[in-house]
C-alpha cells in the first residue's frame, strides 16, 4: 500500500461534523495558498505568514459564507507545507460546499490522518509523537489525557532514544572488536558488557510492562453488565452513569442489543457495556443474536459485573449468567458478582456479593471505586508517559528478547561477536520502529489509517 | 426574564461537539483578553487586533494543550466586544477543561445564541440578521442556505426598512395635518393617500406570502410515511435516502418508535419520518404508544405518504391507516397515495396510487420530484429572500391588518386623522420589531435560546 503523495494538496473539515457556531476547513500542500484563492475574495495568493484575514467564499458569483482565514507557510506549519486554515459558519452545508469548491480548485480530499502523517514525513514529529496525536483527540479523561499529551511531547521518544543510546554504546564496543583485524584493541570485557546488557533489558522490560495499564488508560476499562433478565442490568448502567442511557422497564428483555457508553471516573475512562440478558430459555432470532453479542462483551471484558437480583430465588438464567461469565471471562479477568435491588426483602440469606440499590444508590460509590483502583494505583507509582500504543510494548517486548538472545550468546566461552552484533541490530531495529525510523510503509499506512479525517 | 448582561465576559465552545482534529472555544466580553492571559502564556493581555499567537494552554504549572490564539479588538468584532478565539486540539477533554479553567479565570459559560445576542445588543446587527445567522447555521441544503444568507446579509431587512419607508411619508403627511392647528397646509389628499396605503398593503402582504415555502425551505419539507404493518415504510426510507437508516425485517412491527432523518432532494431540506404501523390489532403497551406517535407525525406533516402493500389484499389495518391519514391530516395537506413492492404480483387490480418498488426503483425517482415540486416552484418564481421565521410572518400579516384598517377608516367622509394615524404607528411598530427595534426583552429572550451554545 504506497503513502498518499504529499505534492498534492489536500483539504477536510477539522472540526467535528454537524452543526455549530463555527468550522474549520484545512488546506495544507504545496499549492494550497493559490487553490484557496481561486474561491476567495480578495484572493491572497502569497500571503504573509500567520496571516488572518476576512475573506469572503465565493461559488463562482455567488457568496457561500464569510470566513476567518489564517495563513502559515511551510516549514513552519503543522505540517511543514503551506497551509490554509478558514473558519466558517458551523453549517454542514456550508462546510461541504467549501470543500467542494477546493476540489474543483484542485484539492484532494485528506485521507484519514493525512496531515499528521505529512508532519512525520516532513521531520515535524516523529511517529510515536504523531501516533500520540491521534490518542490527544480521542481522550476522554485525564489521565488518557495526560499520557497521550506526554507522548506528543516526546517523553515516550525521549525514553526509546536513551535505550538506544545504550544500545548503540554496546555495539560499539562490539563492532570496534570485529573490525580490529590485528587485534590491537582490548578484548570485549564480558562482565560489564554483560551487566550493562541486563540493565538495558530490564530497563526496556519496564517500560513495556507499562502498557497493561496504559492500554487501559488510552482506550477506557471495558467494563461489561452481564446476568440474568430483569437483573437490573440497565438501571445499574443508568444509575453509575447519573443519567437515563438505557431504556429500562419492568419487562424483561427490554435490553435486545448490547449497548456501550463510554464515561470518566476519578479521571479514568470506564466503557461500560450494558448487554441483553442470558435467558436460559431464550427463544426467537432477536434474543438469541442479543445472548450471542452479550457472550462476546464478556470475553472482551477487562473487569465483568456479574448481577443477580437479590429479592428473587436464583433462577437457570442466574446460573447461566454466572458459568458464561466464569468461561467466557478471559484469563486474569475480574468478575465482580453484585446483589442488585438491595432495597428489597432479600430471597435468600448468606448470598455473597457487593449489594447495590439504584434506588438508595447503596454499594455504588464503593463500586466505582474498584473500577479503577489498578489504574489509579499504576499511575500514581507509574511513569508519567505509560506505553499507551500495543504497536510500542509489541516493539519494546521484541527489543527485550533480542537483548536476551545477546545476553545468552554473550555468555558462552568464545561468544560469537558477529552474531551478537546482529541481536543488539535487531534490539535497535526494533525501537527505531516505534519512532518511525525503520517503518515500511504499510505499517504507517496502518497507523494513520485509524485516525480521524482533518487531522 | 431579563437579558443576560453584557458587562460578563462569556465563554464557549464554538465548533461542533465531539471528537475532531480541532476545535475553538470563544470568549467575548470586556475582561475577554484578561481572562484568556490567566491561563495561556505567554499572556497576552492587550494584543493587538487580530493578532495570531501560538500559546500554550496550562492549568496552573501543568500543560494542557498548544493552541492558536486569534484576538479581536472590540467593536471590530462579531460581538462588538473584545474577542479571543483559541484553536486546540479537538478532544472533549480538552475544550472541557479549558472552559473550566475560563470560569475560574472569572468568564461565565455563555447561554444559547449569547454572542449574537451581543452583535444585535451592540448594534452590528439588526434582528431579522441576527436571527438568521441561527438559520443559516442549521440550513441543511442550498435553498435554506439561500434564504437564510441572504436574510443574514440584510435583504430582508432592507424590505422592511423600505416598507417603513413608505409608512413613515404617509404618516408625515398625516401628522403634518393634525399639527397644523391654523389650517396653513393644504388638506390631505385622500385619493392619493389611499393609493398610496393600498400599495403599501399590497408589497407588506406579497412578502408575507413567501412564508408558505419559505417554512418549507428554512425547516425542510416534512414528509411522514405511514401505513399497515409490513407495508414497506422502512424499506422506502431506505431506498429513498440511499441507505440503510431504519432497521427492516420481515417482522411487522419492526419500526416501533417514530424515526426521524433529513435529506436533501434537488437542493431543499425534506424531513422523512418514519412510523410505526397502524395495526387495527395493536396490543400492549409499546406498540400502542409506537402508533400515538405515528398519528402525532401524520399530523403535523407538509405531505403525507400512505403506504399499501401491493402483493397482499386490503387488510383492516390498510383501511385503518387510510382513515387516520384522512382524518388527522392538517387542511390542504395533501396525501400520496403508494402502491409499494410494484415488483411482486399485485394482489388486486384496480387499486390507485403510485406503484413503487424499493427492489428495482421503479417510481421512486417521480416522487422525490413530487416532493419538493411546490417549494422548486415557488424559489424559481418568487423573491430571492423570501420569509423564513413565523415571527415575522405574524408581524408583517399584523402591519397589513393596520394598513386595511387604516384604509377604511380613510374612506369615511371625515376621516379621523388621529386615529388614522394610529394605525400607521401600529404598523411601524409591527415593521419595526422584525428588525428588533421595538421588540421587548421577553421576544429577544425566546429568540435566542433556540440558539446553539457558542453562537
Amino acid at each position: 500500500m504506497p503513502l498518499p503523495d504529499t505534492d498534492r494538496t489536500i483539504a477536510a473539515l477539522a472540526t467535528p461534523p454537524g452543526g455549530g457556531a463555527l468550522a474549520i476547513i484545512r488546506l495544507s500542500g504545496p499549492a494550497a495558498f493559490r487553490i484557496a484563492a481561486r474561491f476567495t475574495s480578495p484572493p491572497q495568493p502569497a500571503p504573509a505568514h500567520r496571516l488572518v484575514r476576512m475573506l469572503q467564499v465565493k461559488d463562482g458569483s455567488r457568496l457561500l459564507d464569510t470566513a476567518v482565514a489564517v495563513f502559515f507557510r511551510g516549514p513552519s506549519s503543522y505540517t511543514g507545507q503551506d497551509t490554509v486554515e478558514l473558519t466558517c459558519h458551523g453549517s454542514p452545508y456550508i462546510t461541504r460546499t467549501i470543500l467542494n469548491l477546493a476540489v474543483r480548485a484542485g484539492a484532494a480530499l485528506a485521507a484519514p490522518g493525512e496531515f499528521t502523517l505529512r508532519a512525520f514525513l516532513n521531520g515535524k514529529l516523529d511517529l510515536a509523537q504523531a501516533e500520540a496525536v491521534g490518542s490527544l483527540i480521542a481522550a476522554g479523561g485525564e489521565a488518557a489525557h495526560r499520557a497521550s499529551l506526554a507522548q506528543v511531547r516526546g517523553e515516550l521518544s525521549g525514553r526509546v532514544r536513551a535505550l538506544k543510546g545504550s544500545a548503540v554504546r554496546l555495539l560499539a564496543e562490539l563492532e570496534a572488536r570485529l573490525d580490529d583485524l590485528y587485534e590491537e584493541t582490548p578484548p570485549v570485557r564480558i562482565a560489564a558488557f554483560l551487566r550493562g546488557a541486563a540493565a538495558l533489558e530490564k530497563e526496556t522490560r519496564g517500560l513495556a510492562a507499562g502498557f497493561e495499564t496504559g492500554r487501559g488508560i488510552r482506550e477506557g476499562i471495558r467494563v461489561v453488565i452481564t446476568g440474568a433478565p430483569n437483573s437490573g442490568k440497565s438501571s445499574l448502567l443508568n444509575a453509575l452513569l447519573g443519567y437515563d442511557r438505557a431504556i429500562v422497564s419492568p419487562v424483561a428483555g427490554t435490553t435486545r442489543d448490547t449497548l456501550e457508553t463510554k464515561t470518566e471516573i476519578a479521571g479514568f475512562s470506564v466503557v461500560f457495556t450494558d448487554t441483553a440478558g442470558l435467558n436460559a430459555a431464550a427463544r426467537g432470532k432477536l434474543e438469541t443474536e442479543g445472548i450471542r453479542r452479550a457472550e462476546k462483551a464478556v470475553s472482551e471484558a477487562d473487569i465483568i459485573l456479574l448481577l443477580k437480583d437479590s429479592s428473587v430465588p436464583r433462577t437457570a438464567s442466574d446460573k447461566l449468567a454466572a458459568l458464561k461469565a466464569g468461561e467466557l471471562a478471559a484469563p486474569g479477568t475480574p468478575v465482580i458478582k453484585l446483589l442488585t435491588k438491595a432495597d428489597l426483602r432479600p430471597a435468600a440469606r448468606g448470598a455473597r456479593g457487593l449489594k447495590t440499590s439504584c434506588r438508595t444508590g447503596a454499594g455504588l460509590a464503593g463500586l466505582r471505586r474498584v473500577l479503577v483502583a489498578k489504574q489509579q494505583r499504576a499511575f500514581r507509582e507509574g511513569a508519567q508517559a505509560p506505553v499507551i500504543f500495543a504497536r510500542h510494548f509489541e516493539a519494546l517486548s521484541a527489543a527485550a528478547a533480542e537483548l536476551a538472545r545477546l545476553q545468552a550468546i554473550m555468555k558462552e566461552k568464545e561468544p560469537p561477536l558477529e552474531l551478537a552484533a546482529e541481536h543488539l541490530r535487531g534490539s535497535l531495529n526494533a525501537l527505531g520502529s516505534i519512532l518511525g525510523e525503520t517503518s515500511p510503509e504499510e505499517v504507517l499506512a496502518d497507523i494513520f489509517k485509524n485516525f480521524c479525517v482533518g487531522k
